[in-house]
């Protein structure tokens, strides 16, 4: 699909474009107030409205499409009045492309100080100054709404791991309340809003929640509240439930998640969207993931080792520097390391969620799906 | 002159262009194993193999000639032999232009413990893990020689600020057995080594130091034991009588300076090449250098403040980002804020530095001088 054929559809229109045979797999063009995203995407993460050491035209060259926000440390610094007075969120960071922001229920549950929650939203401290605020479900949309994002999240409770079913029912009982004030919120043209499905680890609470979510005006359906400490064959038994919920005309994101390995898991079941935080917050610790395999930089392995990290990636790390050469930068704590590292992780995420969407659009997502994995887990590298 | 011309001369062959009429500015051409690098010169530090969080193609897109790596840095870590056997220092960090090395008297005399000090030489504890080492003037061009850097400095103390006469006195003698030494030593193929004239602030000293250094093989000077504490303008009486001292036809290095004024400063007196960690650890700290002076990005002033850090500048900072964000990037102690202003500061020094060469070719550098300085140390701006 062209552009221009994109660009003649309203935001949060969701064009299916090829489905795989063997799986659930699917390609689809989501389109926002800022251009259409190919999907499946990887999003990388800009909580504070910079994707760690990153660039905008080194994410633009990692062929990035839409990068995340996050609504509650937005809030909390620089404010979201204050970004709005300055054009919105693209203006302030200069990433003119899609930009997707988090509702800040995740923060307000792993951050924020002496949070107190009532069905009406929580009041909680700052985590940067103990200062006293509250978020409802409309001041969490306002919040997006005056930065400006393409895709705003509902605000939601992300229950923790392990959670009782009583308590997993109540909080999806409030987020579904919560829900549906958020989607009668008034978005300004061109935002639309993502729907979250919670649910803990409880398969008929998620099918419950799921179906109740799916039935409001969303553009799309998230997956929140997995991969905060369950087991893996845990997380995809739900996305495996979840999905069968879902409608097929809507994107689906699956929220936090996660490395390689996974994403490919959930992309075989039907999920659309990803974002996580691993490509550069291991990246900065000095963890480089590789069509081999994952590689830990500092490792003495690698001290005379003159190969790229990863010979068939073409980042400006694997152009121009050397395994040996990268890990003498993090020996010697030089910052260039980290940053060098974590260009290579994004541009990896991001490419390696493109193959597989050619893939699928060429009908070989099975074989592509082996061929990666077989790569990916085999001999020289460790997966995780 | 055009790179074909200077490429068959020989490396350590300075040609002098142009001086101008009213100063001792002066534009010329010095050839190295690695291409002609244009006069006067700044040289960012890449002390261990890097200039703090920028990456090559970065330094080459500032119009970077030259950059600085340090032996005693290179040599405790990853080893001199190391980076010897993975092909040398240009290959292992991926710069492809010309390398200078200081030869690591300054750290011996600040970085390294215990040191014990000799007329052969300076025993001393790595500042990393306490390992006993020893330099003399072989074991300094030894460790420059397996580098392979273009140009490589002579081992000599720096003494520091105050420093008593008759203690200066005796260093300086055993600076010129050292040089003598140093310029006796056989360096590879394309490798030439610069002389460095010490003798702390005492002006009959450094013109005895300075003839004796002139009077040996270097292929240039340096002026070292400056800007280490005293006042700035003791910095320039002492540049102003020893350049009276050194021979026109050999391009002269003032070691380790310094802010804009002073970079010009040394131009008017006749100083070729310059290298200091100004722009990056000022950078990496939020100060920044502009046209018009110097700007704290950290400063509440410039929270709404739209414009780029320089309407003047075309780098990738000034082209892509507001000061507004860049503020917020240091608030929220996001890594990219570093970067960012690394990456204008070494633009900003390294464009100064060639726009003095263009105007000095142009018979302009007075009228030049006092725009600048106008404009630097003018209203808006705040100079050091």
């Amino acid at each position: 699909m062209k552009k221009n054929d994109s660009a003649t559809r309203d935001p949060g229109h969701f064009a299916l474009l090829s489905k795989d045979q063997e799986s659930r797999a699917r390609a689809g063009v989501l389109m926002t107030g800022h251009g259409p995203i190919e999907t499946p995407v990887f999003m990388p993460v800009g909580t504070k409205g910079s994707v760690r050491i990153m660039d905008v035209s080194e994410l633009k060259h990692a062929g990035a499409q839409i990068i995340l926000g996050n609504a509650y440390h937005l809030y909390l610094r620089p404010g979201h009045i204050f970004v709005e007075e300055l054009g919105g969120l693209h203006r302030f960071t200069g990433w003119d492309r899609p930009i997707l922001t988090d509702s800040g229920g995740y923060q307000l549950m792993s951050l924020a100080d002496l949070r107190t929650l009532d069905r009406d939203g929580a009041s909680f401290r700052s985590h940067l100054d103990g200062s006293l605020h509250r978020f409802t479900p409309e001041k969490a949309m306002e919040i997006q709404r005056a930065l400006g994002s393409d895709i705003a999240m509902a605000f939601d409770e992300c229950t923790p791991f392990p959670c009782d079913q009583e308590t997993a029912k109540q909080s999806a009982a409030m987020t579904l309340e919560w829900a549906e004030r958020c989607a009668a919120f008034p978005m300004k043209s061109g935002q639309v809003v993502f729907g979250i499905v919670q649910g803990s680890v409880y398969p008929e609470l998620r099918r419950w929640h799921a179906a109740k979510i799916r039935s409001l005006p969303f553009a799309g359906l998230a997956l929140g509240g997995l991969a905060v400490g369950e087991p893996r064959a845990q997380t995809f038994d739900i996305v495996d439930i979840v999905e069968e919920e879902l409608p097929e005309e809507k994107p689906r994101y699956l929220m936090g998640m996660g490395l390689p390995e996974d994403l490919i898991d959930a992309i075989s079941l039907g999920m659309d969207m990803f974002d996580c935080v691993v490509p550069t917050r291991n990246g900065r610790r000095g963890t480089a993931y590789t069509s081999l395999g994952k590689l830990v930089v500092k490792n003495a392995l690698f001290a005379r080792d003159e190969r790229p990290l990863d010979p068939a990636c073409d980042c400006v790390t694997c152009r121009s520097y050397s395994r040996a050469y990268l890990r003498h930068l993090f020996a010697c704590k030089e910052l260039l390391g980290p940053r060098l590292v974590s260009l290579h992780n994004v541009t990896f995420f991001v490419r390696l969620v493109k193959e597989a969407r050619a893939a699928i659009l060429q009908g070989r997502f099975g074989p592509w799906k082996k061929e990666f994995l077989g790569n990916y887990l085999g001999e020289e590298g460790i997966a995780d």
